[in-house]
Formats: structure tokens, sequence, C-alpha cells
């Protein structure tokens, strides 16, 4: 196809991204980076270090391990010209679990890492879902203990802080699917074998009536009596825990998350079981408590064997991944977004052409003191200019002329407050903190 | 495909990332945040505003402006399940461009715009060329003033200079395809619509023998005696510019990159061409200077109608795009690299289990003070754990037992010069304030 035949076909192309992805202009993406800079410092603080790995995988890497339903409708595929099948990451465990697999023996465990990556799914496009998405993995990865739910529901609740969050915007739902495991098997009497499949029934719990959830039940084959055991113990929340036997719940990680400092934002919850094929034990999710926003912000769990793909070493894995579209929803609900930052806190104003060097001598001095400052590209008039930059949030306008030029001085426009001064060239950077801080 | 057939066919999938992708651990991911971050504080400084926009974009957009190598064969297409043919992006300028003509309206320009993204080539790996590389993006959109290349080139310069590298390191080949049109025109007498075509020669100049360049431009129908004018227009290097008319030479911006204040690292090169055919005037190259490392690092140029793919309203834009692998391949040739970051600078040792919780307290405090801190998550014998805290890099051991909670002391130990003291458990801060800047 030829420009010619477009141009034919179709005079403009369309300025709108592809359906379910989104651009990021300059206000859009000031916000995204100062709420994952504050996260990114936050795991930072703990340790957590920054990973990063390729957009396109093996497809099998996905088709072996994820839910069902990414392997399947959502993903996005594609095969190179050497025939290799490709596909572009839904998520980012399969990729740690790779990385961390491939470089074990360089490693010192357990890792904490982290990383900011995009994730695509062919889904249709509605609020808190889009088809491209960014997202904070959190993970550590080579430890068997509790410790590690322990720091990790401390990371849950320091990220959430460090943007602003109080502790009333938000809860944690926790679970363990050995304890479902025992559940099922040893109080409901639930066949080994019929364990997993009653998991996909309670991921849909809550969102679909009772006759449907029966009518699935009694397909994979528990009996009615069963199915209202089932109820009647996941209407008992924390009250499980005292049906299943003391060995099965001493080892599970729960108990110490119910005992920990922040024991009043977790919850024990049965019905919890996070769709993804993965997760072997703990499974959690954050979930907003403002009504406006009913839905999970974002969660994690334990993936004991994720590893075992790549290699024979077993390597457990603990984490969660935390996506901006449901990010940036709670924080808008809870009025926490951060305003965009200005491009520029100080603009060099040169009152005539010949004076563009010397506007450009002085911005230099002005970055060299750790001020943003720009110099107009084009000649406009200075009320214009004093105007534009108003207008673009800069605070300060230093302003050149010939003849204070040959004495060295400048002009100080405090532009918030619209007063200015005269000062020697070199007291600008001064002349500047003075403005910005006042 | 089930998980059983994959294993059975294959029994551990492959760790190594797709050919021609790269993983970045975090020591390396680490260089790279370093190293972009110092990028991206210098653009802000300069008043860039950083953007980002989807990986996926409709394929017309490549198809359409790009040059033909990238539209062709090394492009990763794909066709979603509603039929959009989509493309992964070969590079960021066209969204950046497709971003701008949809926003116009809205943009008080000129603008000034970075970005940090992932593009994907299905190319031959080989030094310097990977098919999925990061790339910061650098523009001006909005200005036809040859200001903006005096700025780009103050911004290169500015760019490089913060990741320490010196003025002997670099030199920026410098052209302007306007010239080269009158060049071509007027001094060789080439027709007009054998222009372009001549220019495809000139991108392959330097790698090719005469013979080949001669049969080529014999081909597009040049004469022995013009290819002969041109070879000898084009020894002469900036003795090009007084072969043209003045008023061409006039209104370019190169007069004004060579007469500025970095003209000592600016040559004029009728040469260069930068194979892709949205460039319209200025084109640029920055090559490393060290004979080890013989590529151009980067390049950019004007290309002032790129938005009309998209809209009817013209709007000129200028830039560059600086990729990670030639930059790294040019920061280990010169030795300016910095170190990979430790994970934690002070690791929190509780002597015994019931200590853990006061550990993490503690933990949480020299966090709140600024330091990057962790907590064992397994339980090891001290000697064990200093050695491995040592080994990951970490500067400071905050040591806790029974007996020295009762009298609210802690033992701080320097894990680079192998002393140990006890304090008072308020005073842990300022302790690992001292070490760590002793």
């Amino acid at each position: 196809m030829t420009t010619t035949q477009i141009a034919a076909r179709q005079p403009y192309l369309p300025t709108a991204p592809y359906r379910g992805t989104r651009d990021f202009l300059p206000d859009e993406m000031s916000v995204r980076e100062q709420v994952f800079g504050t996260l990114h410092r936050c795991l930072e603080q703990f340790g957590y270090q920054r990973y990063d790995g390729p957009l396109l995988e093996a497809a099998e890497v996905y088709e072996a391990k994820s839910g069902q339903e990414i392997a399947g409708q959502e993903l996005y595929s594609l095969v190179d010209r050497g025939g290799r099948r490709l596909a572009i990451r839904p998520e980012m465990t399969p990729s740690a679990a790779r990385m961390i697999a491939g470089h074990a023996s360089e490693l010192q465990f357990p890792v904490r890492w982290y990383c900011n990556v995009n994730c695509h799914r062919y889904e249709r496009p509605q609020r808190g879902r889009t088809r491209e998405h960014w997202q904070v993995n959190v993970d550590i990865f080579g430890s068997d203990s509790p410790h590690c739910e322990v720091e990790i529901f401390e990371v849950v609740h320091a990220m959430l802080a460090s943007l602003g969050a109080s502790r009333d915007d938000y809860r944690v739902r926790v679970n363990d699917r050995t304890l479902l495991d025992s559940l099922l098997a040893d109080v409901i009497g639930v066949h080994a074998d019929k364990v997993r499949p009653v998991f996909s029934i309670l991921d849909r719990w809550a969102k679909y009536p009772r006759a449907d959830l029966l009518a699935a039940a009694v397909e994979i084959g528990l009996s009615d009596r069963q199915f209202g055991r089932l109820e009647d113990a996941l209407a008992a929340g924390d009250g499980v825990l005292s049906m299943l036997p003391a060995e099965v719940v001493e080892r599970s990680a729960v108990a110490s998350l119910l005992a920990g400092p922040d024991r009043d934002l977790v919850t024990f919850n049965p019905v919890i079981v996070r769709g993804l094929a993965y997760y072997t034990s703990t499974v959690f999710e954050v979930y907003d408590t403002d009504p406006a926003n009913p839905r999970a912000l974002f969660g994690g769990g334990r993936y004991d064997d994720l590893t075992s793909l790549f290699s024979a070493q077993r390597i457990p894995g603990i984490g969660f991944a935390m996506g901006d579209v449901t990010l940036m929803d709670f924080l808008g609900t809870h009025a926490l977004l951060p305003s965009p930052e200005a491009s520029s806190q100080v603009v060099v104003l040169p009152l005539d052409a010949g004076l563009q060097a010397s506007a450009r001598a002085i911005a230099g001095r002005l970055r060299a003191a750790g001020y943003r400052t720009t110099v107009p590209l084009e000649p406009r008039k200075l009320g214009s200019e004093l105007k534009r930059a108003a207008q673009s949030g800069a605070a300060v306008a230093v302003i050149i002329g010939s003849q204070e030029r040959e004495r060295a001085e400048l002009t100080v426009r405090d532009l918030r407050r619209n007063a200015q001064f005269t000062v020697a060239e070199d007291d600008a950077g001064a002349a500047v903190a003075r403005i910005l801080s006042a």
C-alpha cells in the first residue's frame, strides 16, 4: 500500500489512539510520573530492586500457566518471520519467573524485585479496564517464610500511605488456597480432584445469583447438601478458621497477617481466590472502602511453583501487581491525585533578537542552579511572552534588555504577584530562589 | 495446547529472552535507570515535558510515512480480533505527531516534549542492534525558527555532558536536505524528480565502493559527469556552502549552528541524509570520536510535514532519538557507565525470632529517615546475615538483642570498616547517618 492510495481512500489518519489504549500528554504523564515515582521511592526504601524484561515472550509461557482467559481470547499474539509464536505480555510474573529461574545460581535469595511495565489484554474497554495498562509488580522470590506475607502487606500499606491514602480509604481481604483446600476436602467432603473446579465457582461468588452458583456446583458433582454447607462456611468469614484442623491453620501465613500491626485493615475472607491459575496458598486483594469505586484495587498472592515451567529448582514467590487504571480511579475518588507539574519555573526573555545568546547563557546558569528554565524559540512582544509564561505555570520571568545588559543587570519579574525589580546578573539565581520560595 | 502436552514435548521452557530482546536484572536496570534518570532531569531543566503513548498503533501510520525498510520487513504487525491491522511501534515520532495533531487546539506552541519508550524492529541482532530497544525522544513541535536547531544542539551537548562525556568524546555532523536539494538541482543539474532517489545513494555513500554508487547513480539517470561533480562537491565538505545560492544558505539553520557557542563540536557534512523518509531540512548525527566505537550514536532532524498525515494544520517538528544500546556502548567505551546501586543501605537484624516485630518497627523509622532498609525474611545465624549484608552492598547493620532491647539500645555495625558500637534506640538514625557519610 502506498501513501497515495491511503490519501485517496482516507485523507487523514485518525488522531485517536487504538481502542482501549491511551495517549499520555504531558499533563497526564506528569500525574502518572508523580504517582509511580512516589511508589518507586517507597519500594526502594524497602530494598526492592527494579528490573525490566522484554515486551514479547514465547506464547507458550502464557499458554502453559496463566489463567485460561488470558491464554485464550485475551492474548495479543503474532508469529515472527522466523516462525516463532510470540505474545505481547499480558502480565509480568511469568517473565520474572523466567529470569529468576535462568539466573538462580547468581542470585542471593530471597530477592525483592519490582518493575513498572505495560501489559496488554484484548478486552472490551470499560471503566477500570483498558487493553494496555501500566502496572507496578512487587515480588519476593526464594522464601517460604510467612515473614514474606507480613512484609508484602507492610509494603502495601506503605505504598498507599505514600500516596496520601488514609487507613479508612481501603481494606485488605486475605485468604489462603490451602485453607480452602482443607475446607472443601476435610469439612465439606469435596473430592480432591473437584477442589480446583470449585475455586472457579468461588471466583464468581459475589457476582452471580445463587441459582447459577448452585447449578455450577451440581455440574461439578457437589450435592445440594454440600453446596449448602459451603454456603454456610463462606458466610462464617473468619469463623472458617475454627472449622479447620489446627495444624493446617498454623502452617498458613494468614495467622501472622491477622495478628500483625495492621490487623485492623485486614479481614479473612474465604471467598477470595483470585482468578489466575498460578496462586498456590496466600491470596489477597485490596479494595476501596468508598462505595463510589466498588472494585478490587489490586491483588496478589503466593505462587510457589511458577519457576517450575523453566527449571527443576523450586523457587517460591509472592507478590502483587498494582495497575495504573484502577489506582488512578482510587486516587481520584479520594481526591489524592497530584497536580501536573508546570514545564518550566523560569523563562528568560531577551528584549531583542541580538540578546538570544545572552539569554541562553543566563538560562544555562539558572539550570545549573537547579531551575527548570526556558528561552522562547520565536520572537514575540514582551507582553505576549509574559502572558504565555504565566499560562504555562512559570513563576518567574527574567528579562534582558540591551541597556541593562551593558550594566550587567537583569529585570526579574514575579509572575504570580506581578512585581518586578532589577538585580545584578550574578544575583539572578538568588532572586529566582526568593520568588520561588515566597 | 495444554500444560501436559508442553511438558511432554519440552520439559522446560527456555530461560533466555526472545532473540534480540534483553532481560534487565536489577544490576543492569540500575545502570539503565541512572543513565536515563540523568538524561530526564537534564531535559526537564530545559523545560521538556515527558509524554507517553500506546505501544500499538494502526499499521497505516508506519506504512504511510516511515522509511521503506521499517514499513516493510522490519515491522512487527498483527491483526486484532476486530480485524484491525496493528503494528508494535518501530519508533515514536509518528505517535507523537498523531498526538500533537489531535490536540493542536489545546497546546500552546511551540511545545518541548520528550519520552522514553521501547521500540521494536525485526532485525538480525548484532552489536548496537537489537529487536527491542529503549529510546529517549526529544522534540520541539510548532516552530520553524532556527532557534529550535540551536536549542536542540544545546540539549544534545547538555545531555552528553550530564553523563560525564567530555567535549573530546564526540562530534556532531550536520546537513540540511534543502541545501542538498539546491546542490543537486542548481549545481549538479539533477532533475527535481531525481533528487530524492539520489538521497538514498548518499545514505550508502561511506559504506559502498565507488563503482556501486556510480552504477546506482547511472541507473537513476545521472551522467558520469554529474556523478563526478557530485563526488567533488561532497568531498569539499563545508566548501559546498560557498557553491550554493546565498539566499538558500541563509534560509538554512546550518548557518546558526556553525556560528553557535559549540561550533567547535559541529561540522557540516553534505553526505548526511539520515535514511528515514520524513526529514525535510536539517539532519544531524552524533558520533563517537573513539575509533573503537565507529558508529553514529544517534541522530535526528527536522520533519516539517509529519502531522500532515493526521490533519490539515501544518505543524513543524524537530528532534532526535537516543537509543539505549548505542548509548551504553558509548558510555562503556569512555568508562562512563555508573555502578549498580546496592539494594539496601541498612539491614536490621533481630537476634531471635521474637524480635521480628521490633526489627520491622526500627526499619520503618530508618526508612522514614530516608535510608533503604531491609529486615531478613528467613532465620539465619548473625555471622551469616552480616556476610550476606556486606555482599549485597549494605553499609550498616543494626542488631537487636533481647537484653539491649530491654535497655532500649541497639548495636550499630559499620560493615565496611568492621567496627560496631551500642547506641540508644532513638539515636539509630544519627548513627547510620554518621557511618554512611564517613
